[in-house]
C-alpha cells in the first residue's frame, strides 16, 4: 500500500461497515496511503480475518489506537470511531496539528449546546466544536476545503439535506410549518454489532418504524438547515427500516409560504440550477423518482421532485448509498476537498446492472 | 370442499394473488363452500397446478367465468378481477341477485365522476356504483352487514384511512393543509404478472418511489375521508417499493388546526378508545412503531402515534398486510359481516415467529 | 387458554424460535393447554413483549424453568432448550413420570457413544438416552405412539431421513459408497441468539457452506439410517445457509450397488408408495422438483427424484420448514402420535399464496 | 469513450444483464473503447434509460445489430446474444476476420454433435465450433491468447470445472462413479426476461431444484472436463436457485479410484498448487469455505475442500459471481489474454465491506 508522493492517512475504526468502507475507497485512491487501520476488536488480525471480500487488503494489518502514532504516521485522520467516544480521541488528534475527518456526530454540531440537546451529554471540547466544519461538499464546499476538523454529516441528514437545503434557500419553506421527513434506510445503518434486532430473521420481509420525532438526527437537519440554508426549518423526522443492506430514500415534504407558487416545473429547474455542477448528483426528469438500487455502491445521489398545489405542499425524493455517499464516501469527498483534487477521486459512480 | 349448511361463494380471478389468498382463507371457513373458481389463463387446470404451495386446495378446478352459471350457483361472489374490467361483469351479476364484494376499484366511489376523474374512463355502470357501500368495515360496518354491492378498500387506502378516519373525525385535520401519506410497500402489490420492473432481480436491494402524487389510490383516500370521515381532506401520496413480498407501512401526516392542542397522549387516547373493540387492530403503546412483519399472514393492522407540537403536526403510521388485511381478508371480512358472523371467522389472527 | 379435557403441556425454551412457533401451533390445538412456557432471558414478561406477531398469545406469561412445577403442571413437556443442557434437566422431568418431548439433540441417539462421538460430551444419562425414541413420525409411528422419552430430529436430519430411508430400505444403497447429502438451509436454523454473522447484511446476498463433514447431523443422519433403515450408510454433509428465513432443501445422493437398475420409474414409484399415506408428504411427478416456499409455514415435506444411470446414482430431494417439520411442527406431530390424534391436529396443511 | 491507442470492441445484446455488465466492466478499460452497443428492444434509446446505475455511461447510444458496421468499426466482439441465435451471427462475424468472444453456448463444444445433443439442434457452423477455443483461462490460457474465436464457459461449468478440473487432472475421479454437481445460483443468471417464475414475490423466501439431471450444462462440464482434464468424469449435475441476485455456489462431489489416499491435506495442496498463481482465485484453508457474498461484484473465485475417508469421497466447493467471473468478466478475462495485457486489467477484484 506504499506510494510516493501521497498523503498518509489513518483510519479509526477501520472494522465496522463504515470504516471498512473507507478503506475499500481508498485502496482505489492515488495520492493517498493508508497508513494506519484501528480496532478495539481484531487488534493484532488483519483485514482479511474480518473483511473477506475486500481481497486486494486482505494483508493489511489492524492495530489498537494509539494517539500519538497517529499523528506521527498520518496527515489526515478518517475516524468511524463511535459518537461519544469521537469527540475526545479525536480533539486530542487535532490539538496535535493533525487534519481530522470524523464520520461520528460528534462534531457535526458548531453549537455544543445544540449537540447537548442531541445526545444528551456535554461536549468535552466545546471549543473544537465550535470551529468544526460541516461536510456536506455540495453546499459548503470552500469552508470543508479550508477545514482541520470536518464533521462529516450523518446518513439520514445527508439525505434530507440535499433535498431541503434548496427548498430552504430559496424561501420555498412556511418555517411555521417546517418540514416532514420520512426516510427509508437498509440495515447497514445499525452497524455490524450483533443486536438481535438486526439479525435476517427479524429484517427480512418486514417494514418498521422507529424513533419517530425523536431520532438524533432530526436535531441535525434542523440545526444545519438553519446553519447552512439560512433559515428557520424544523423537522419531524421518521426513521424507518427496510429489508435491505444498503440505502436509504427520504421524501421531504415541505409547506410553500403564502405567495409561492406551488409548480412542478419551477421546483424541478430550482433543482436543476442548484445540482447542474454537481458530479454526483442526478435530478431526474419530471415524473420520475428515485431508487436506491440506481446509486447502490456509488457516492451519486438522485433527486425526483413533484409539487401538490391543492394542500400547497412540495415533495423532494433523495436516495444515496447510507455507507458511501451517506458516509464513507463523503469523507473521502471530504478529503478529495481539502487536498484541493478532482472531487471524484477514487469515489465509485458506477453501479450495478443488477 | 362440500359443506352443509354454508353459504356457497364464487371467486372470480382466481389465480392471481389476490384471488389465490380469497382462496385459501375460504378454505378454513365453516361457512363457506367454494363453489366455482375462475380464471383466465388456467382454465380447466386445477389450483395445484397454479399455487402449489395451497396443497389442501390442490384439486380444486378452474373455469373460465360464465355469468350465468356464476350466479346459478353462488349466493355471494367474491372478485379479485381486475378493474376497468370488473365494472361491467360484476353489474350484470349483481342485476341477478347475486351479493357481490368486488375487490377491484370499480365500485370504490359512490360518485361515478370521481370514479371517472381518478381512473380516466366513464363508469359503465353508474347508478349501481352510487349504491355501492365501501368496505372498510371498521367504519362502516353497519352499511356493509347490510350491502348487495361492496367496493372493498385498495391495499394502501385500507393502511391510510385506518389512520386517517380518526384524525379527519375528531376534527385535526387542517383541510386546507390536507394530509401526507408516505407508504411502503412490498411488491406483491403489483400482481402476478410477468414484468420486468418486478423481477426479483430489480426488486431485491432497493427502495423506489413511483407515482408519486397521482397514483389514483390518492382519489380513493381524499374521497373517502370526506365519505367516512365527514370533513374534506385533500391527500398528497408518495407510493413506494421496497423489497419485501408483503405489507404496507403508511405514515400518514397531517397538521392541527388552530385551537387544537398537539398532544401525543391525547392523540394516542383518541386512537386506542377508537379501535378498542377493534377485532382486528392493536394500537402500539406511546414511544412503539409498527413493523409490517408483525402483522403478516394476517389479517390484523398495528397502529403507532406521534406528535410534533412545534410544527403543529402529528403522525399515526398503520402496518397491514397488503394481500390480507389490504384485500383477501378485507373482502372475506365483509363477506362475515354481510352473513352476520363473528368478524375474524376464517381470517387468520397469528402472524410468524419469524 | 384453558380448555376442558385437554392434556396440559409445558413448553420449555419458549422465546426462541423453535419455542415459540411450538406456542404457536399448540394455540391451535383443540385438546392442548399450554400450561407453563418457561425462559431465561424473559421470565416476568409476556409472549408479547417477545414475539409481538403472536398476537393471540400476548399475554401468556414467561417464567423461569422449574422442573418441580413443570411436573405438577404438565401432563407432557416439549423443550426447546439447548442441547447439552437438555439431557440433564429433562431427565429429572421423565425421572417424575413426566412425558418428555425433546427438540434438542440429547435424546436422539439410543447409543450414548454415539451421542458422546456427535457431541463431544458424555451424555449425563445414557440409561434414559438408551430407550428413547427418535420422532420421526413417517419412519416410527408405533415406537412413537407408545413413547415415555422422545429425541425429535434435527431439521436436516429430517429433510435428509425422509429421502434417505426409502432408499436404504429398499437396498439401493451400495454402503461402501455411502450417502452425499448437500442441504441449503435458511437462517433461522440458526436460532435467536445475537451473532455477527447471522445479521441481516451478513446473510442478504451470499450463500455459504460451514462445517462441510463435520456437522453433527451427519453423524445423526448416519446413526438413524442404520436404527431406522436397517443398513449401514455412511453420510457426507455439506451444509449451507442460503438468505432466506425459514426452509431446507436437502439433496440426497446414493449410488446403487451392482445389479440394481438406476431407473427414474421405479425409483418415483418406491416414494409413492412408501409416501402414499403421508399425511404432510408430497412425492412430485417426474420432472418436477421442490421448492421449500411451496412447503414454508407447513408441516409438509416434499420430494423429488431423478436417476443418473450413467454414474449408478440416484438423487432424492426433500423441502421442508425447518422450523415446523424440521422441530416444533415435527415435535407436536409426536404430541399426536403419542395422544392418539390425528396426526395433523393443530398442524399448518396450508402454505401462502407468496 | 474515446481513447487512443485502443482495441474497438462491440458489444452485442448490451441491455441484457450480461451485455450491461460487460459495458461496466470495460468502461474502466484503458485499453478498449466500445465503439458500438446494439439491442433488439431497446434500439435508438440509451444506456441510461436501459440500466441508469451505469450512470457514467447514460449517454451510450443502443442500435440494431448490423454485421457489416460492427464488422467495420469493431476489432473483437463480445457478444451476449441468446445462444441458437448467436452461431450463425458470430459465425459471419468470424468470417469476416473480426474477433469473436462469445459469451452464449453456442461456440463452447469443439464437437458439434455434442453441442446438438446437449442443445438439440444441428449446428449451423461446425467447422468455426471446431476450432473455437474454450474460454476458461485458468485452464486454457495459451490456447486463448491465440484464438480468433472463443466460447466464453457458462455460469455453472465455470464454478463446477474450476472445482473439477485439478481433481480430473490429478487422476484423483474414479470414472465410473463421475462426479455430482450441486449449485446454488442467484436469479440474474435466469435473465432479465420478464417471467412471473422469477418475480420477486415468486423467488423471495425459497430455494428451488430444476431441470435435475437434464440442464445443459451438465454435458458441458462432461465435455471440458475431458477436453480440458483429459479424462472421462461423467457428471449428474443438480441447479437449484435461491433468494438472492448475483452469485453461485457449487459443490463437487468426487470418488477417489481404489489406491488413492482421501487426504484433505494432499487435497487441499494440490488446489494451493494449482491456483497459486490465479490472479483471481483464493484457495481457502482447510475448515474455511465459500461464502458468493465474498466474491459478489468480482471476477475472483474462491474454492474450499474436504475429504471424506469413510465413503472415499471428496468435495470441492467453489464460489463465483455469476454475471462476472461466470459471464461477463470471463469474456473481459479473455479479451485481456487475447490482447496481451494483464490479465486483471479493469476486472473488480474488490468486493464489498456488505
Amino acid at each position: 500500500m506504499s506510494k510516493t508522493n501521497t498523503t498518509r492517512v489513518a483510519v479509526l475504526g477501520a472494522t465496522g461497515y463504515v470504516g471498512g468502507q473507507v478503506l475499500a475507497i481508498l485502496a482505489n485512491h492515488p495520492y493517498v496511503t493508508v497508513t494506519t487501520a484501528t480496532t478495539v476488536r481484531y487488534a493484532g488480525q488483519t483485514l482479511g480475518d474480518v473483511f473477506p471480500a475486500l481481497a486486494p487488503l486482505a494483508d493489511l494489518g489492524l492495530t489498537t489506537l494509539d494517539a500519538e502514532a497517529v499523528c506521527r504516521d498520518a496527515d489526515v485522520v478518517l475516524s468511524a470511531l463511535p459518537h461519544g467516544h469521537s469527540a475526545r480521541v479525536l480533539g486530542e488528534i487535532a490539538d496535535k496539528g493533525t487534519t481530522v475527518i470524523d464520520l461520528s456526530a460528534d462534531y457535526r454540531f458548531s453549537d455544543p449546546a445544540a449537540y447537548q440537546a442531541a445526545y444528551g451529554q456535554e461536549h468535552p471540547r466545546p471549543e473544537l466544536a465550535e470551529g468544526a466544519v460541516y461536510g456536506l461538499v455540495e453546499h459548503h464546499r470552500e469552508a470543508v476545503s479550508g477545514a482541520n476538523l470536518i464533521g462529516v454529516p450523518g446518513c439520514y441528514p445527508t439525505a434530507t439535506l440535499l433535498a431541503l437545503l434548496p427548498l430552504v434557500k430559496a424561501g420555498w419553506v412556511d418555517a411555521s410549518l417546517g418540514a416532514v421527513v420520512d426516510a427509508k434506510s437498509g440495515i447497514s445503518g445499525a452497524g455490524r454489532e450483533a443486536k438481535t434486532a438486526n439479525l435476517f430473521c427479524e429484517v427480512d420481509g418486514g417494514t418498521r418504524a422507529y424513533n419517530v420525532g425523536i431520532h438524533r438526527h432530526q436535531q441535525e437537519m434542523a440545526f444545519q438547515a438553519r446553519a447552512l440554508g439560512g433559515a428557520e426549518c424544523p423537522v419531524f423526522f421518521t426513521p424507518q427500516v427496510v429489508p435491505m443492506t444498503r440505502g436509504i430514500l427520504a421524501s421531504v415534504y415541505v409547506h410553500t409560504p403564502e405567495g409561492v407558487g406551488v409548480d412542478a416545473n419551477a421546483l424541478h429547474a430550482e433543482f436543476a440550477r442548484t445540482y447542474a455542477d454537481a458530479r454526483f448528483g442526478t435530478v431526474l426528469p419530471l415524473g420520475s423518482f428515485p431508487d436506491t438500487k440506481n446509486v447502490a455502491g456509488t457516492n451519486r445521489f438522485a433527486i425526483g421532485v413533484a409539487a401538490h398545489p391543492e394542500t400547497r405542499k412540495l415533495v423532494v425524493l433523495c436516495a444515496i448509498d447510507n455507507l458511501i455517499k451517506g458516509a464513507a464516501g463523503q469523507g473521502v469527498q471530504c478529503l478529495n476537498a481539502l487536498l484541493g483534487l478532482p472531487e471524484e477521486t477514487a469515489l465509485p459512480m458506477m453501479g450495478g446492472v443488477v
